[in-house]
């Protein structure tokens, strides 16, 4: 078993004393690339990251003590990316860092904490050379820094299948604080933080499928910005609230659920990117633009319910209103007639 | 991004109106193994394991509240599993739970610390129906319930490589009670908590590679004990301490070299089951037959270090004095002689 900076005997010549019969291991494909073994690997690519704290022991030991968070609620989020599955091969190292930590802040942003440390389990897939590494975790070097966080500890290990990572990102809040899924109420407004849909058109400038003249859209998807502004207004206004990873209709679907009411959806009040509106503008259906926008996921967005005497406040800080919690059916609207938002939609609303 | 209970559009078919050029999903595999949706299997197989935690929001929140441990210290352990790379493939999905679990255990158990609660990310390899995933949660289940432990929640992704389970367990210290890999002084005792060399010799009875008549190795490899019960002596007197999972030679090297000394090791006085004891008659050489035991590794007993005055206390607990941390060159002997361990046994040395 590898534990930081324990490298397992599974990822070392055995010694020649050793007896044999460890054939299974034959599966984990090459195990040692050129460069610095495993301790000069911590060491190098992963010490950095703790910037010193003194609960990540330098790495040293199998286990961390979380940094002391006096009377504040620890709020504890965890998410993986494998390559392949939530982002297509051949993604840049410091892209695929970036997105991990990205993507993990954002679902505590949405939840009104506060990032301060996490830890990591890399599965480099083969393909992973040291040099690939080695720009992983530059760039997770620098994003954590500009976020604030601490690297606690974690394990590295190798796997014959794609790269997976898997983080487990710790946020603080006051006491009660933590913006649940489930506290929305029939009557509460429905709204977003800002664009929607942009992840969707994102993973298609990735994947070559449209055009994306200025990177703009590739950039988003690339680097979603997880908005830790917004904290402190949706721990005062938000009495919902999710990142939007699936798409808005399937996650705020999720807020009406574990809710127990449901959503109108009005799809032309969606906030779309100038890149969004050029896309819908070109498609044959606006209503079908409009739901593909809402369904497609990867936007790192917020969508909250709020009771309405906080509209103002919420429209201050650049939220928009899409519709509301009720009670009764789901609906998705489009100047005022229902739509079917097909099954991928609507499973979960 | 897939949190629960938040399935990725990923893990979904699209809805119809969503634009093409997702081909690159194709690399997941099949996604949708017949049975319950993703929902549903996170409510049959997951939400019992929270056990009504209410930090843990039934596993319907992207994120999860830490229960409040009060003036205790919160230790934070990560581990991962690879199928075919930490274990032989073929296992049975229940004792692939139940190592997953336990091999993380014994990481807090060697630091003092009462597990609590964890949070895993599953990422689901082809080949795992619902039949082997409902065996691997019922399983889940019944050794977090023995051991005390509550889900927080986590993430559960597919992958077309093999099964990979990767736990984050938290566990309580008495505040400054966890017990570094970096405490151990010159003068200390090198202790075991138990057998060495079963872990080894497991892995062998697993694979066929040995006879295991009684079943007695296999099952020590697959069901590995984590000394739990030793938390409050080691509290009271070790020094340092670490797991043993990479191997003796190796993880006190290690206690070692983050306490900036050195082990002298004495093969003769390591403690053998009597399965052990038999294996290493019938080689033909006794000091290598030692070596390899004491280089194996996954036996999941505690090594430490400890001052001379805790030496009775340690032996009434079951611990054997098996060599002492000094200052120089890191030396492994048999019966007074210096052997060489080898570049896997004493890279870490």
């Amino acid at each position: 078993m590898s534990t930081w900076p324990a490298p397992s005997s599974r990822d070392r010549s055995p010694a020649s004393s050793t007896p044999p019969s460890m054939d299974w291991r034959g599966m984990s494909g090459p195990e040692t690339p050129e460069g610095p073994d495993e301790f000069g690997q911590i060491a190098e690519f992963f010490r950095p990251l703790t910037r010193g704290e003194p609960g990540a022991f330098d790495l040293l030991d199998d286990a961390a003590v979380l940094p002391d968070s006096g009377a504040d609620q620890v709020v504890v989020t965890q998410d993986a990316l494998v390559e392949g599955v939530h982002f297509p091969p051949g993604e840049a190292p410091e892209d695929i860092a970036a997105r991990f930590l990205r993507v993990n802040l954002s679902d505590l942003a949405a939840k009104g904490a506060e990032p301060f440390a996490w830890l990591q389990t890399l599965a480099w897939g083969p393909g992973w050379s040291v040099d690939r590494r080695r720009a992983f975790a530059r760039e997770l070097a620098r994003e954590a820094e500009a976020f604030g966080l601490v690297l606690l500890g974690g394990d590295t290990v190798s796997t014959p299948g794609p790269l997976m990572v898997s983080g487990t990102f710790f946020g603080r809040c006051p006491p009660g604080g933590m913006i649940p899924r489930s506290g929305a109420a029939p009557g509460d407004l429905l709204l977003v933080s800002g664009p929607v849909g942009d992840g969707l058109l994102g993973l298609q400038a990735v994947t070559g499928a449209i055009a994306d003249p200025k990177g703009r859209l590739a950039r988003k998807f690339r680097r979603p910005e997880p908005r830790l502004d917004l904290r402190e207004v949706l721990r005062r206004c938000a009495s919902a609230a999710a990142d939007i990873s699936d798409g808005l209709v399937a996650d705020a679907g999720q807020l009406a659920r574990a809710s127990g009411c449901s959503i109108r959806l009005e799809l032309e009040r969606l906030p779309l990117s100038p890149e969004a509106q050029d896309w819908a503008a070109r498609q044959a259906s606006p209503e079908a633009a409009l739901l593909a926008l809402a369904t497609g996921g990867d936007d790192y967005e917020v969508v909250l319910a709020a009771r309405p005497d906080h509209r103002a406040e919420l429209e201050e800080a650049g939220c928009t209103v899409v519709g509301v919690f009720h009670v009764g059916a789901a609906e998705v609207l489009h100047e005022g007639r229902p739509l079917d938002a097909g099954a991928g939609g609507w499973r979960h609303g």
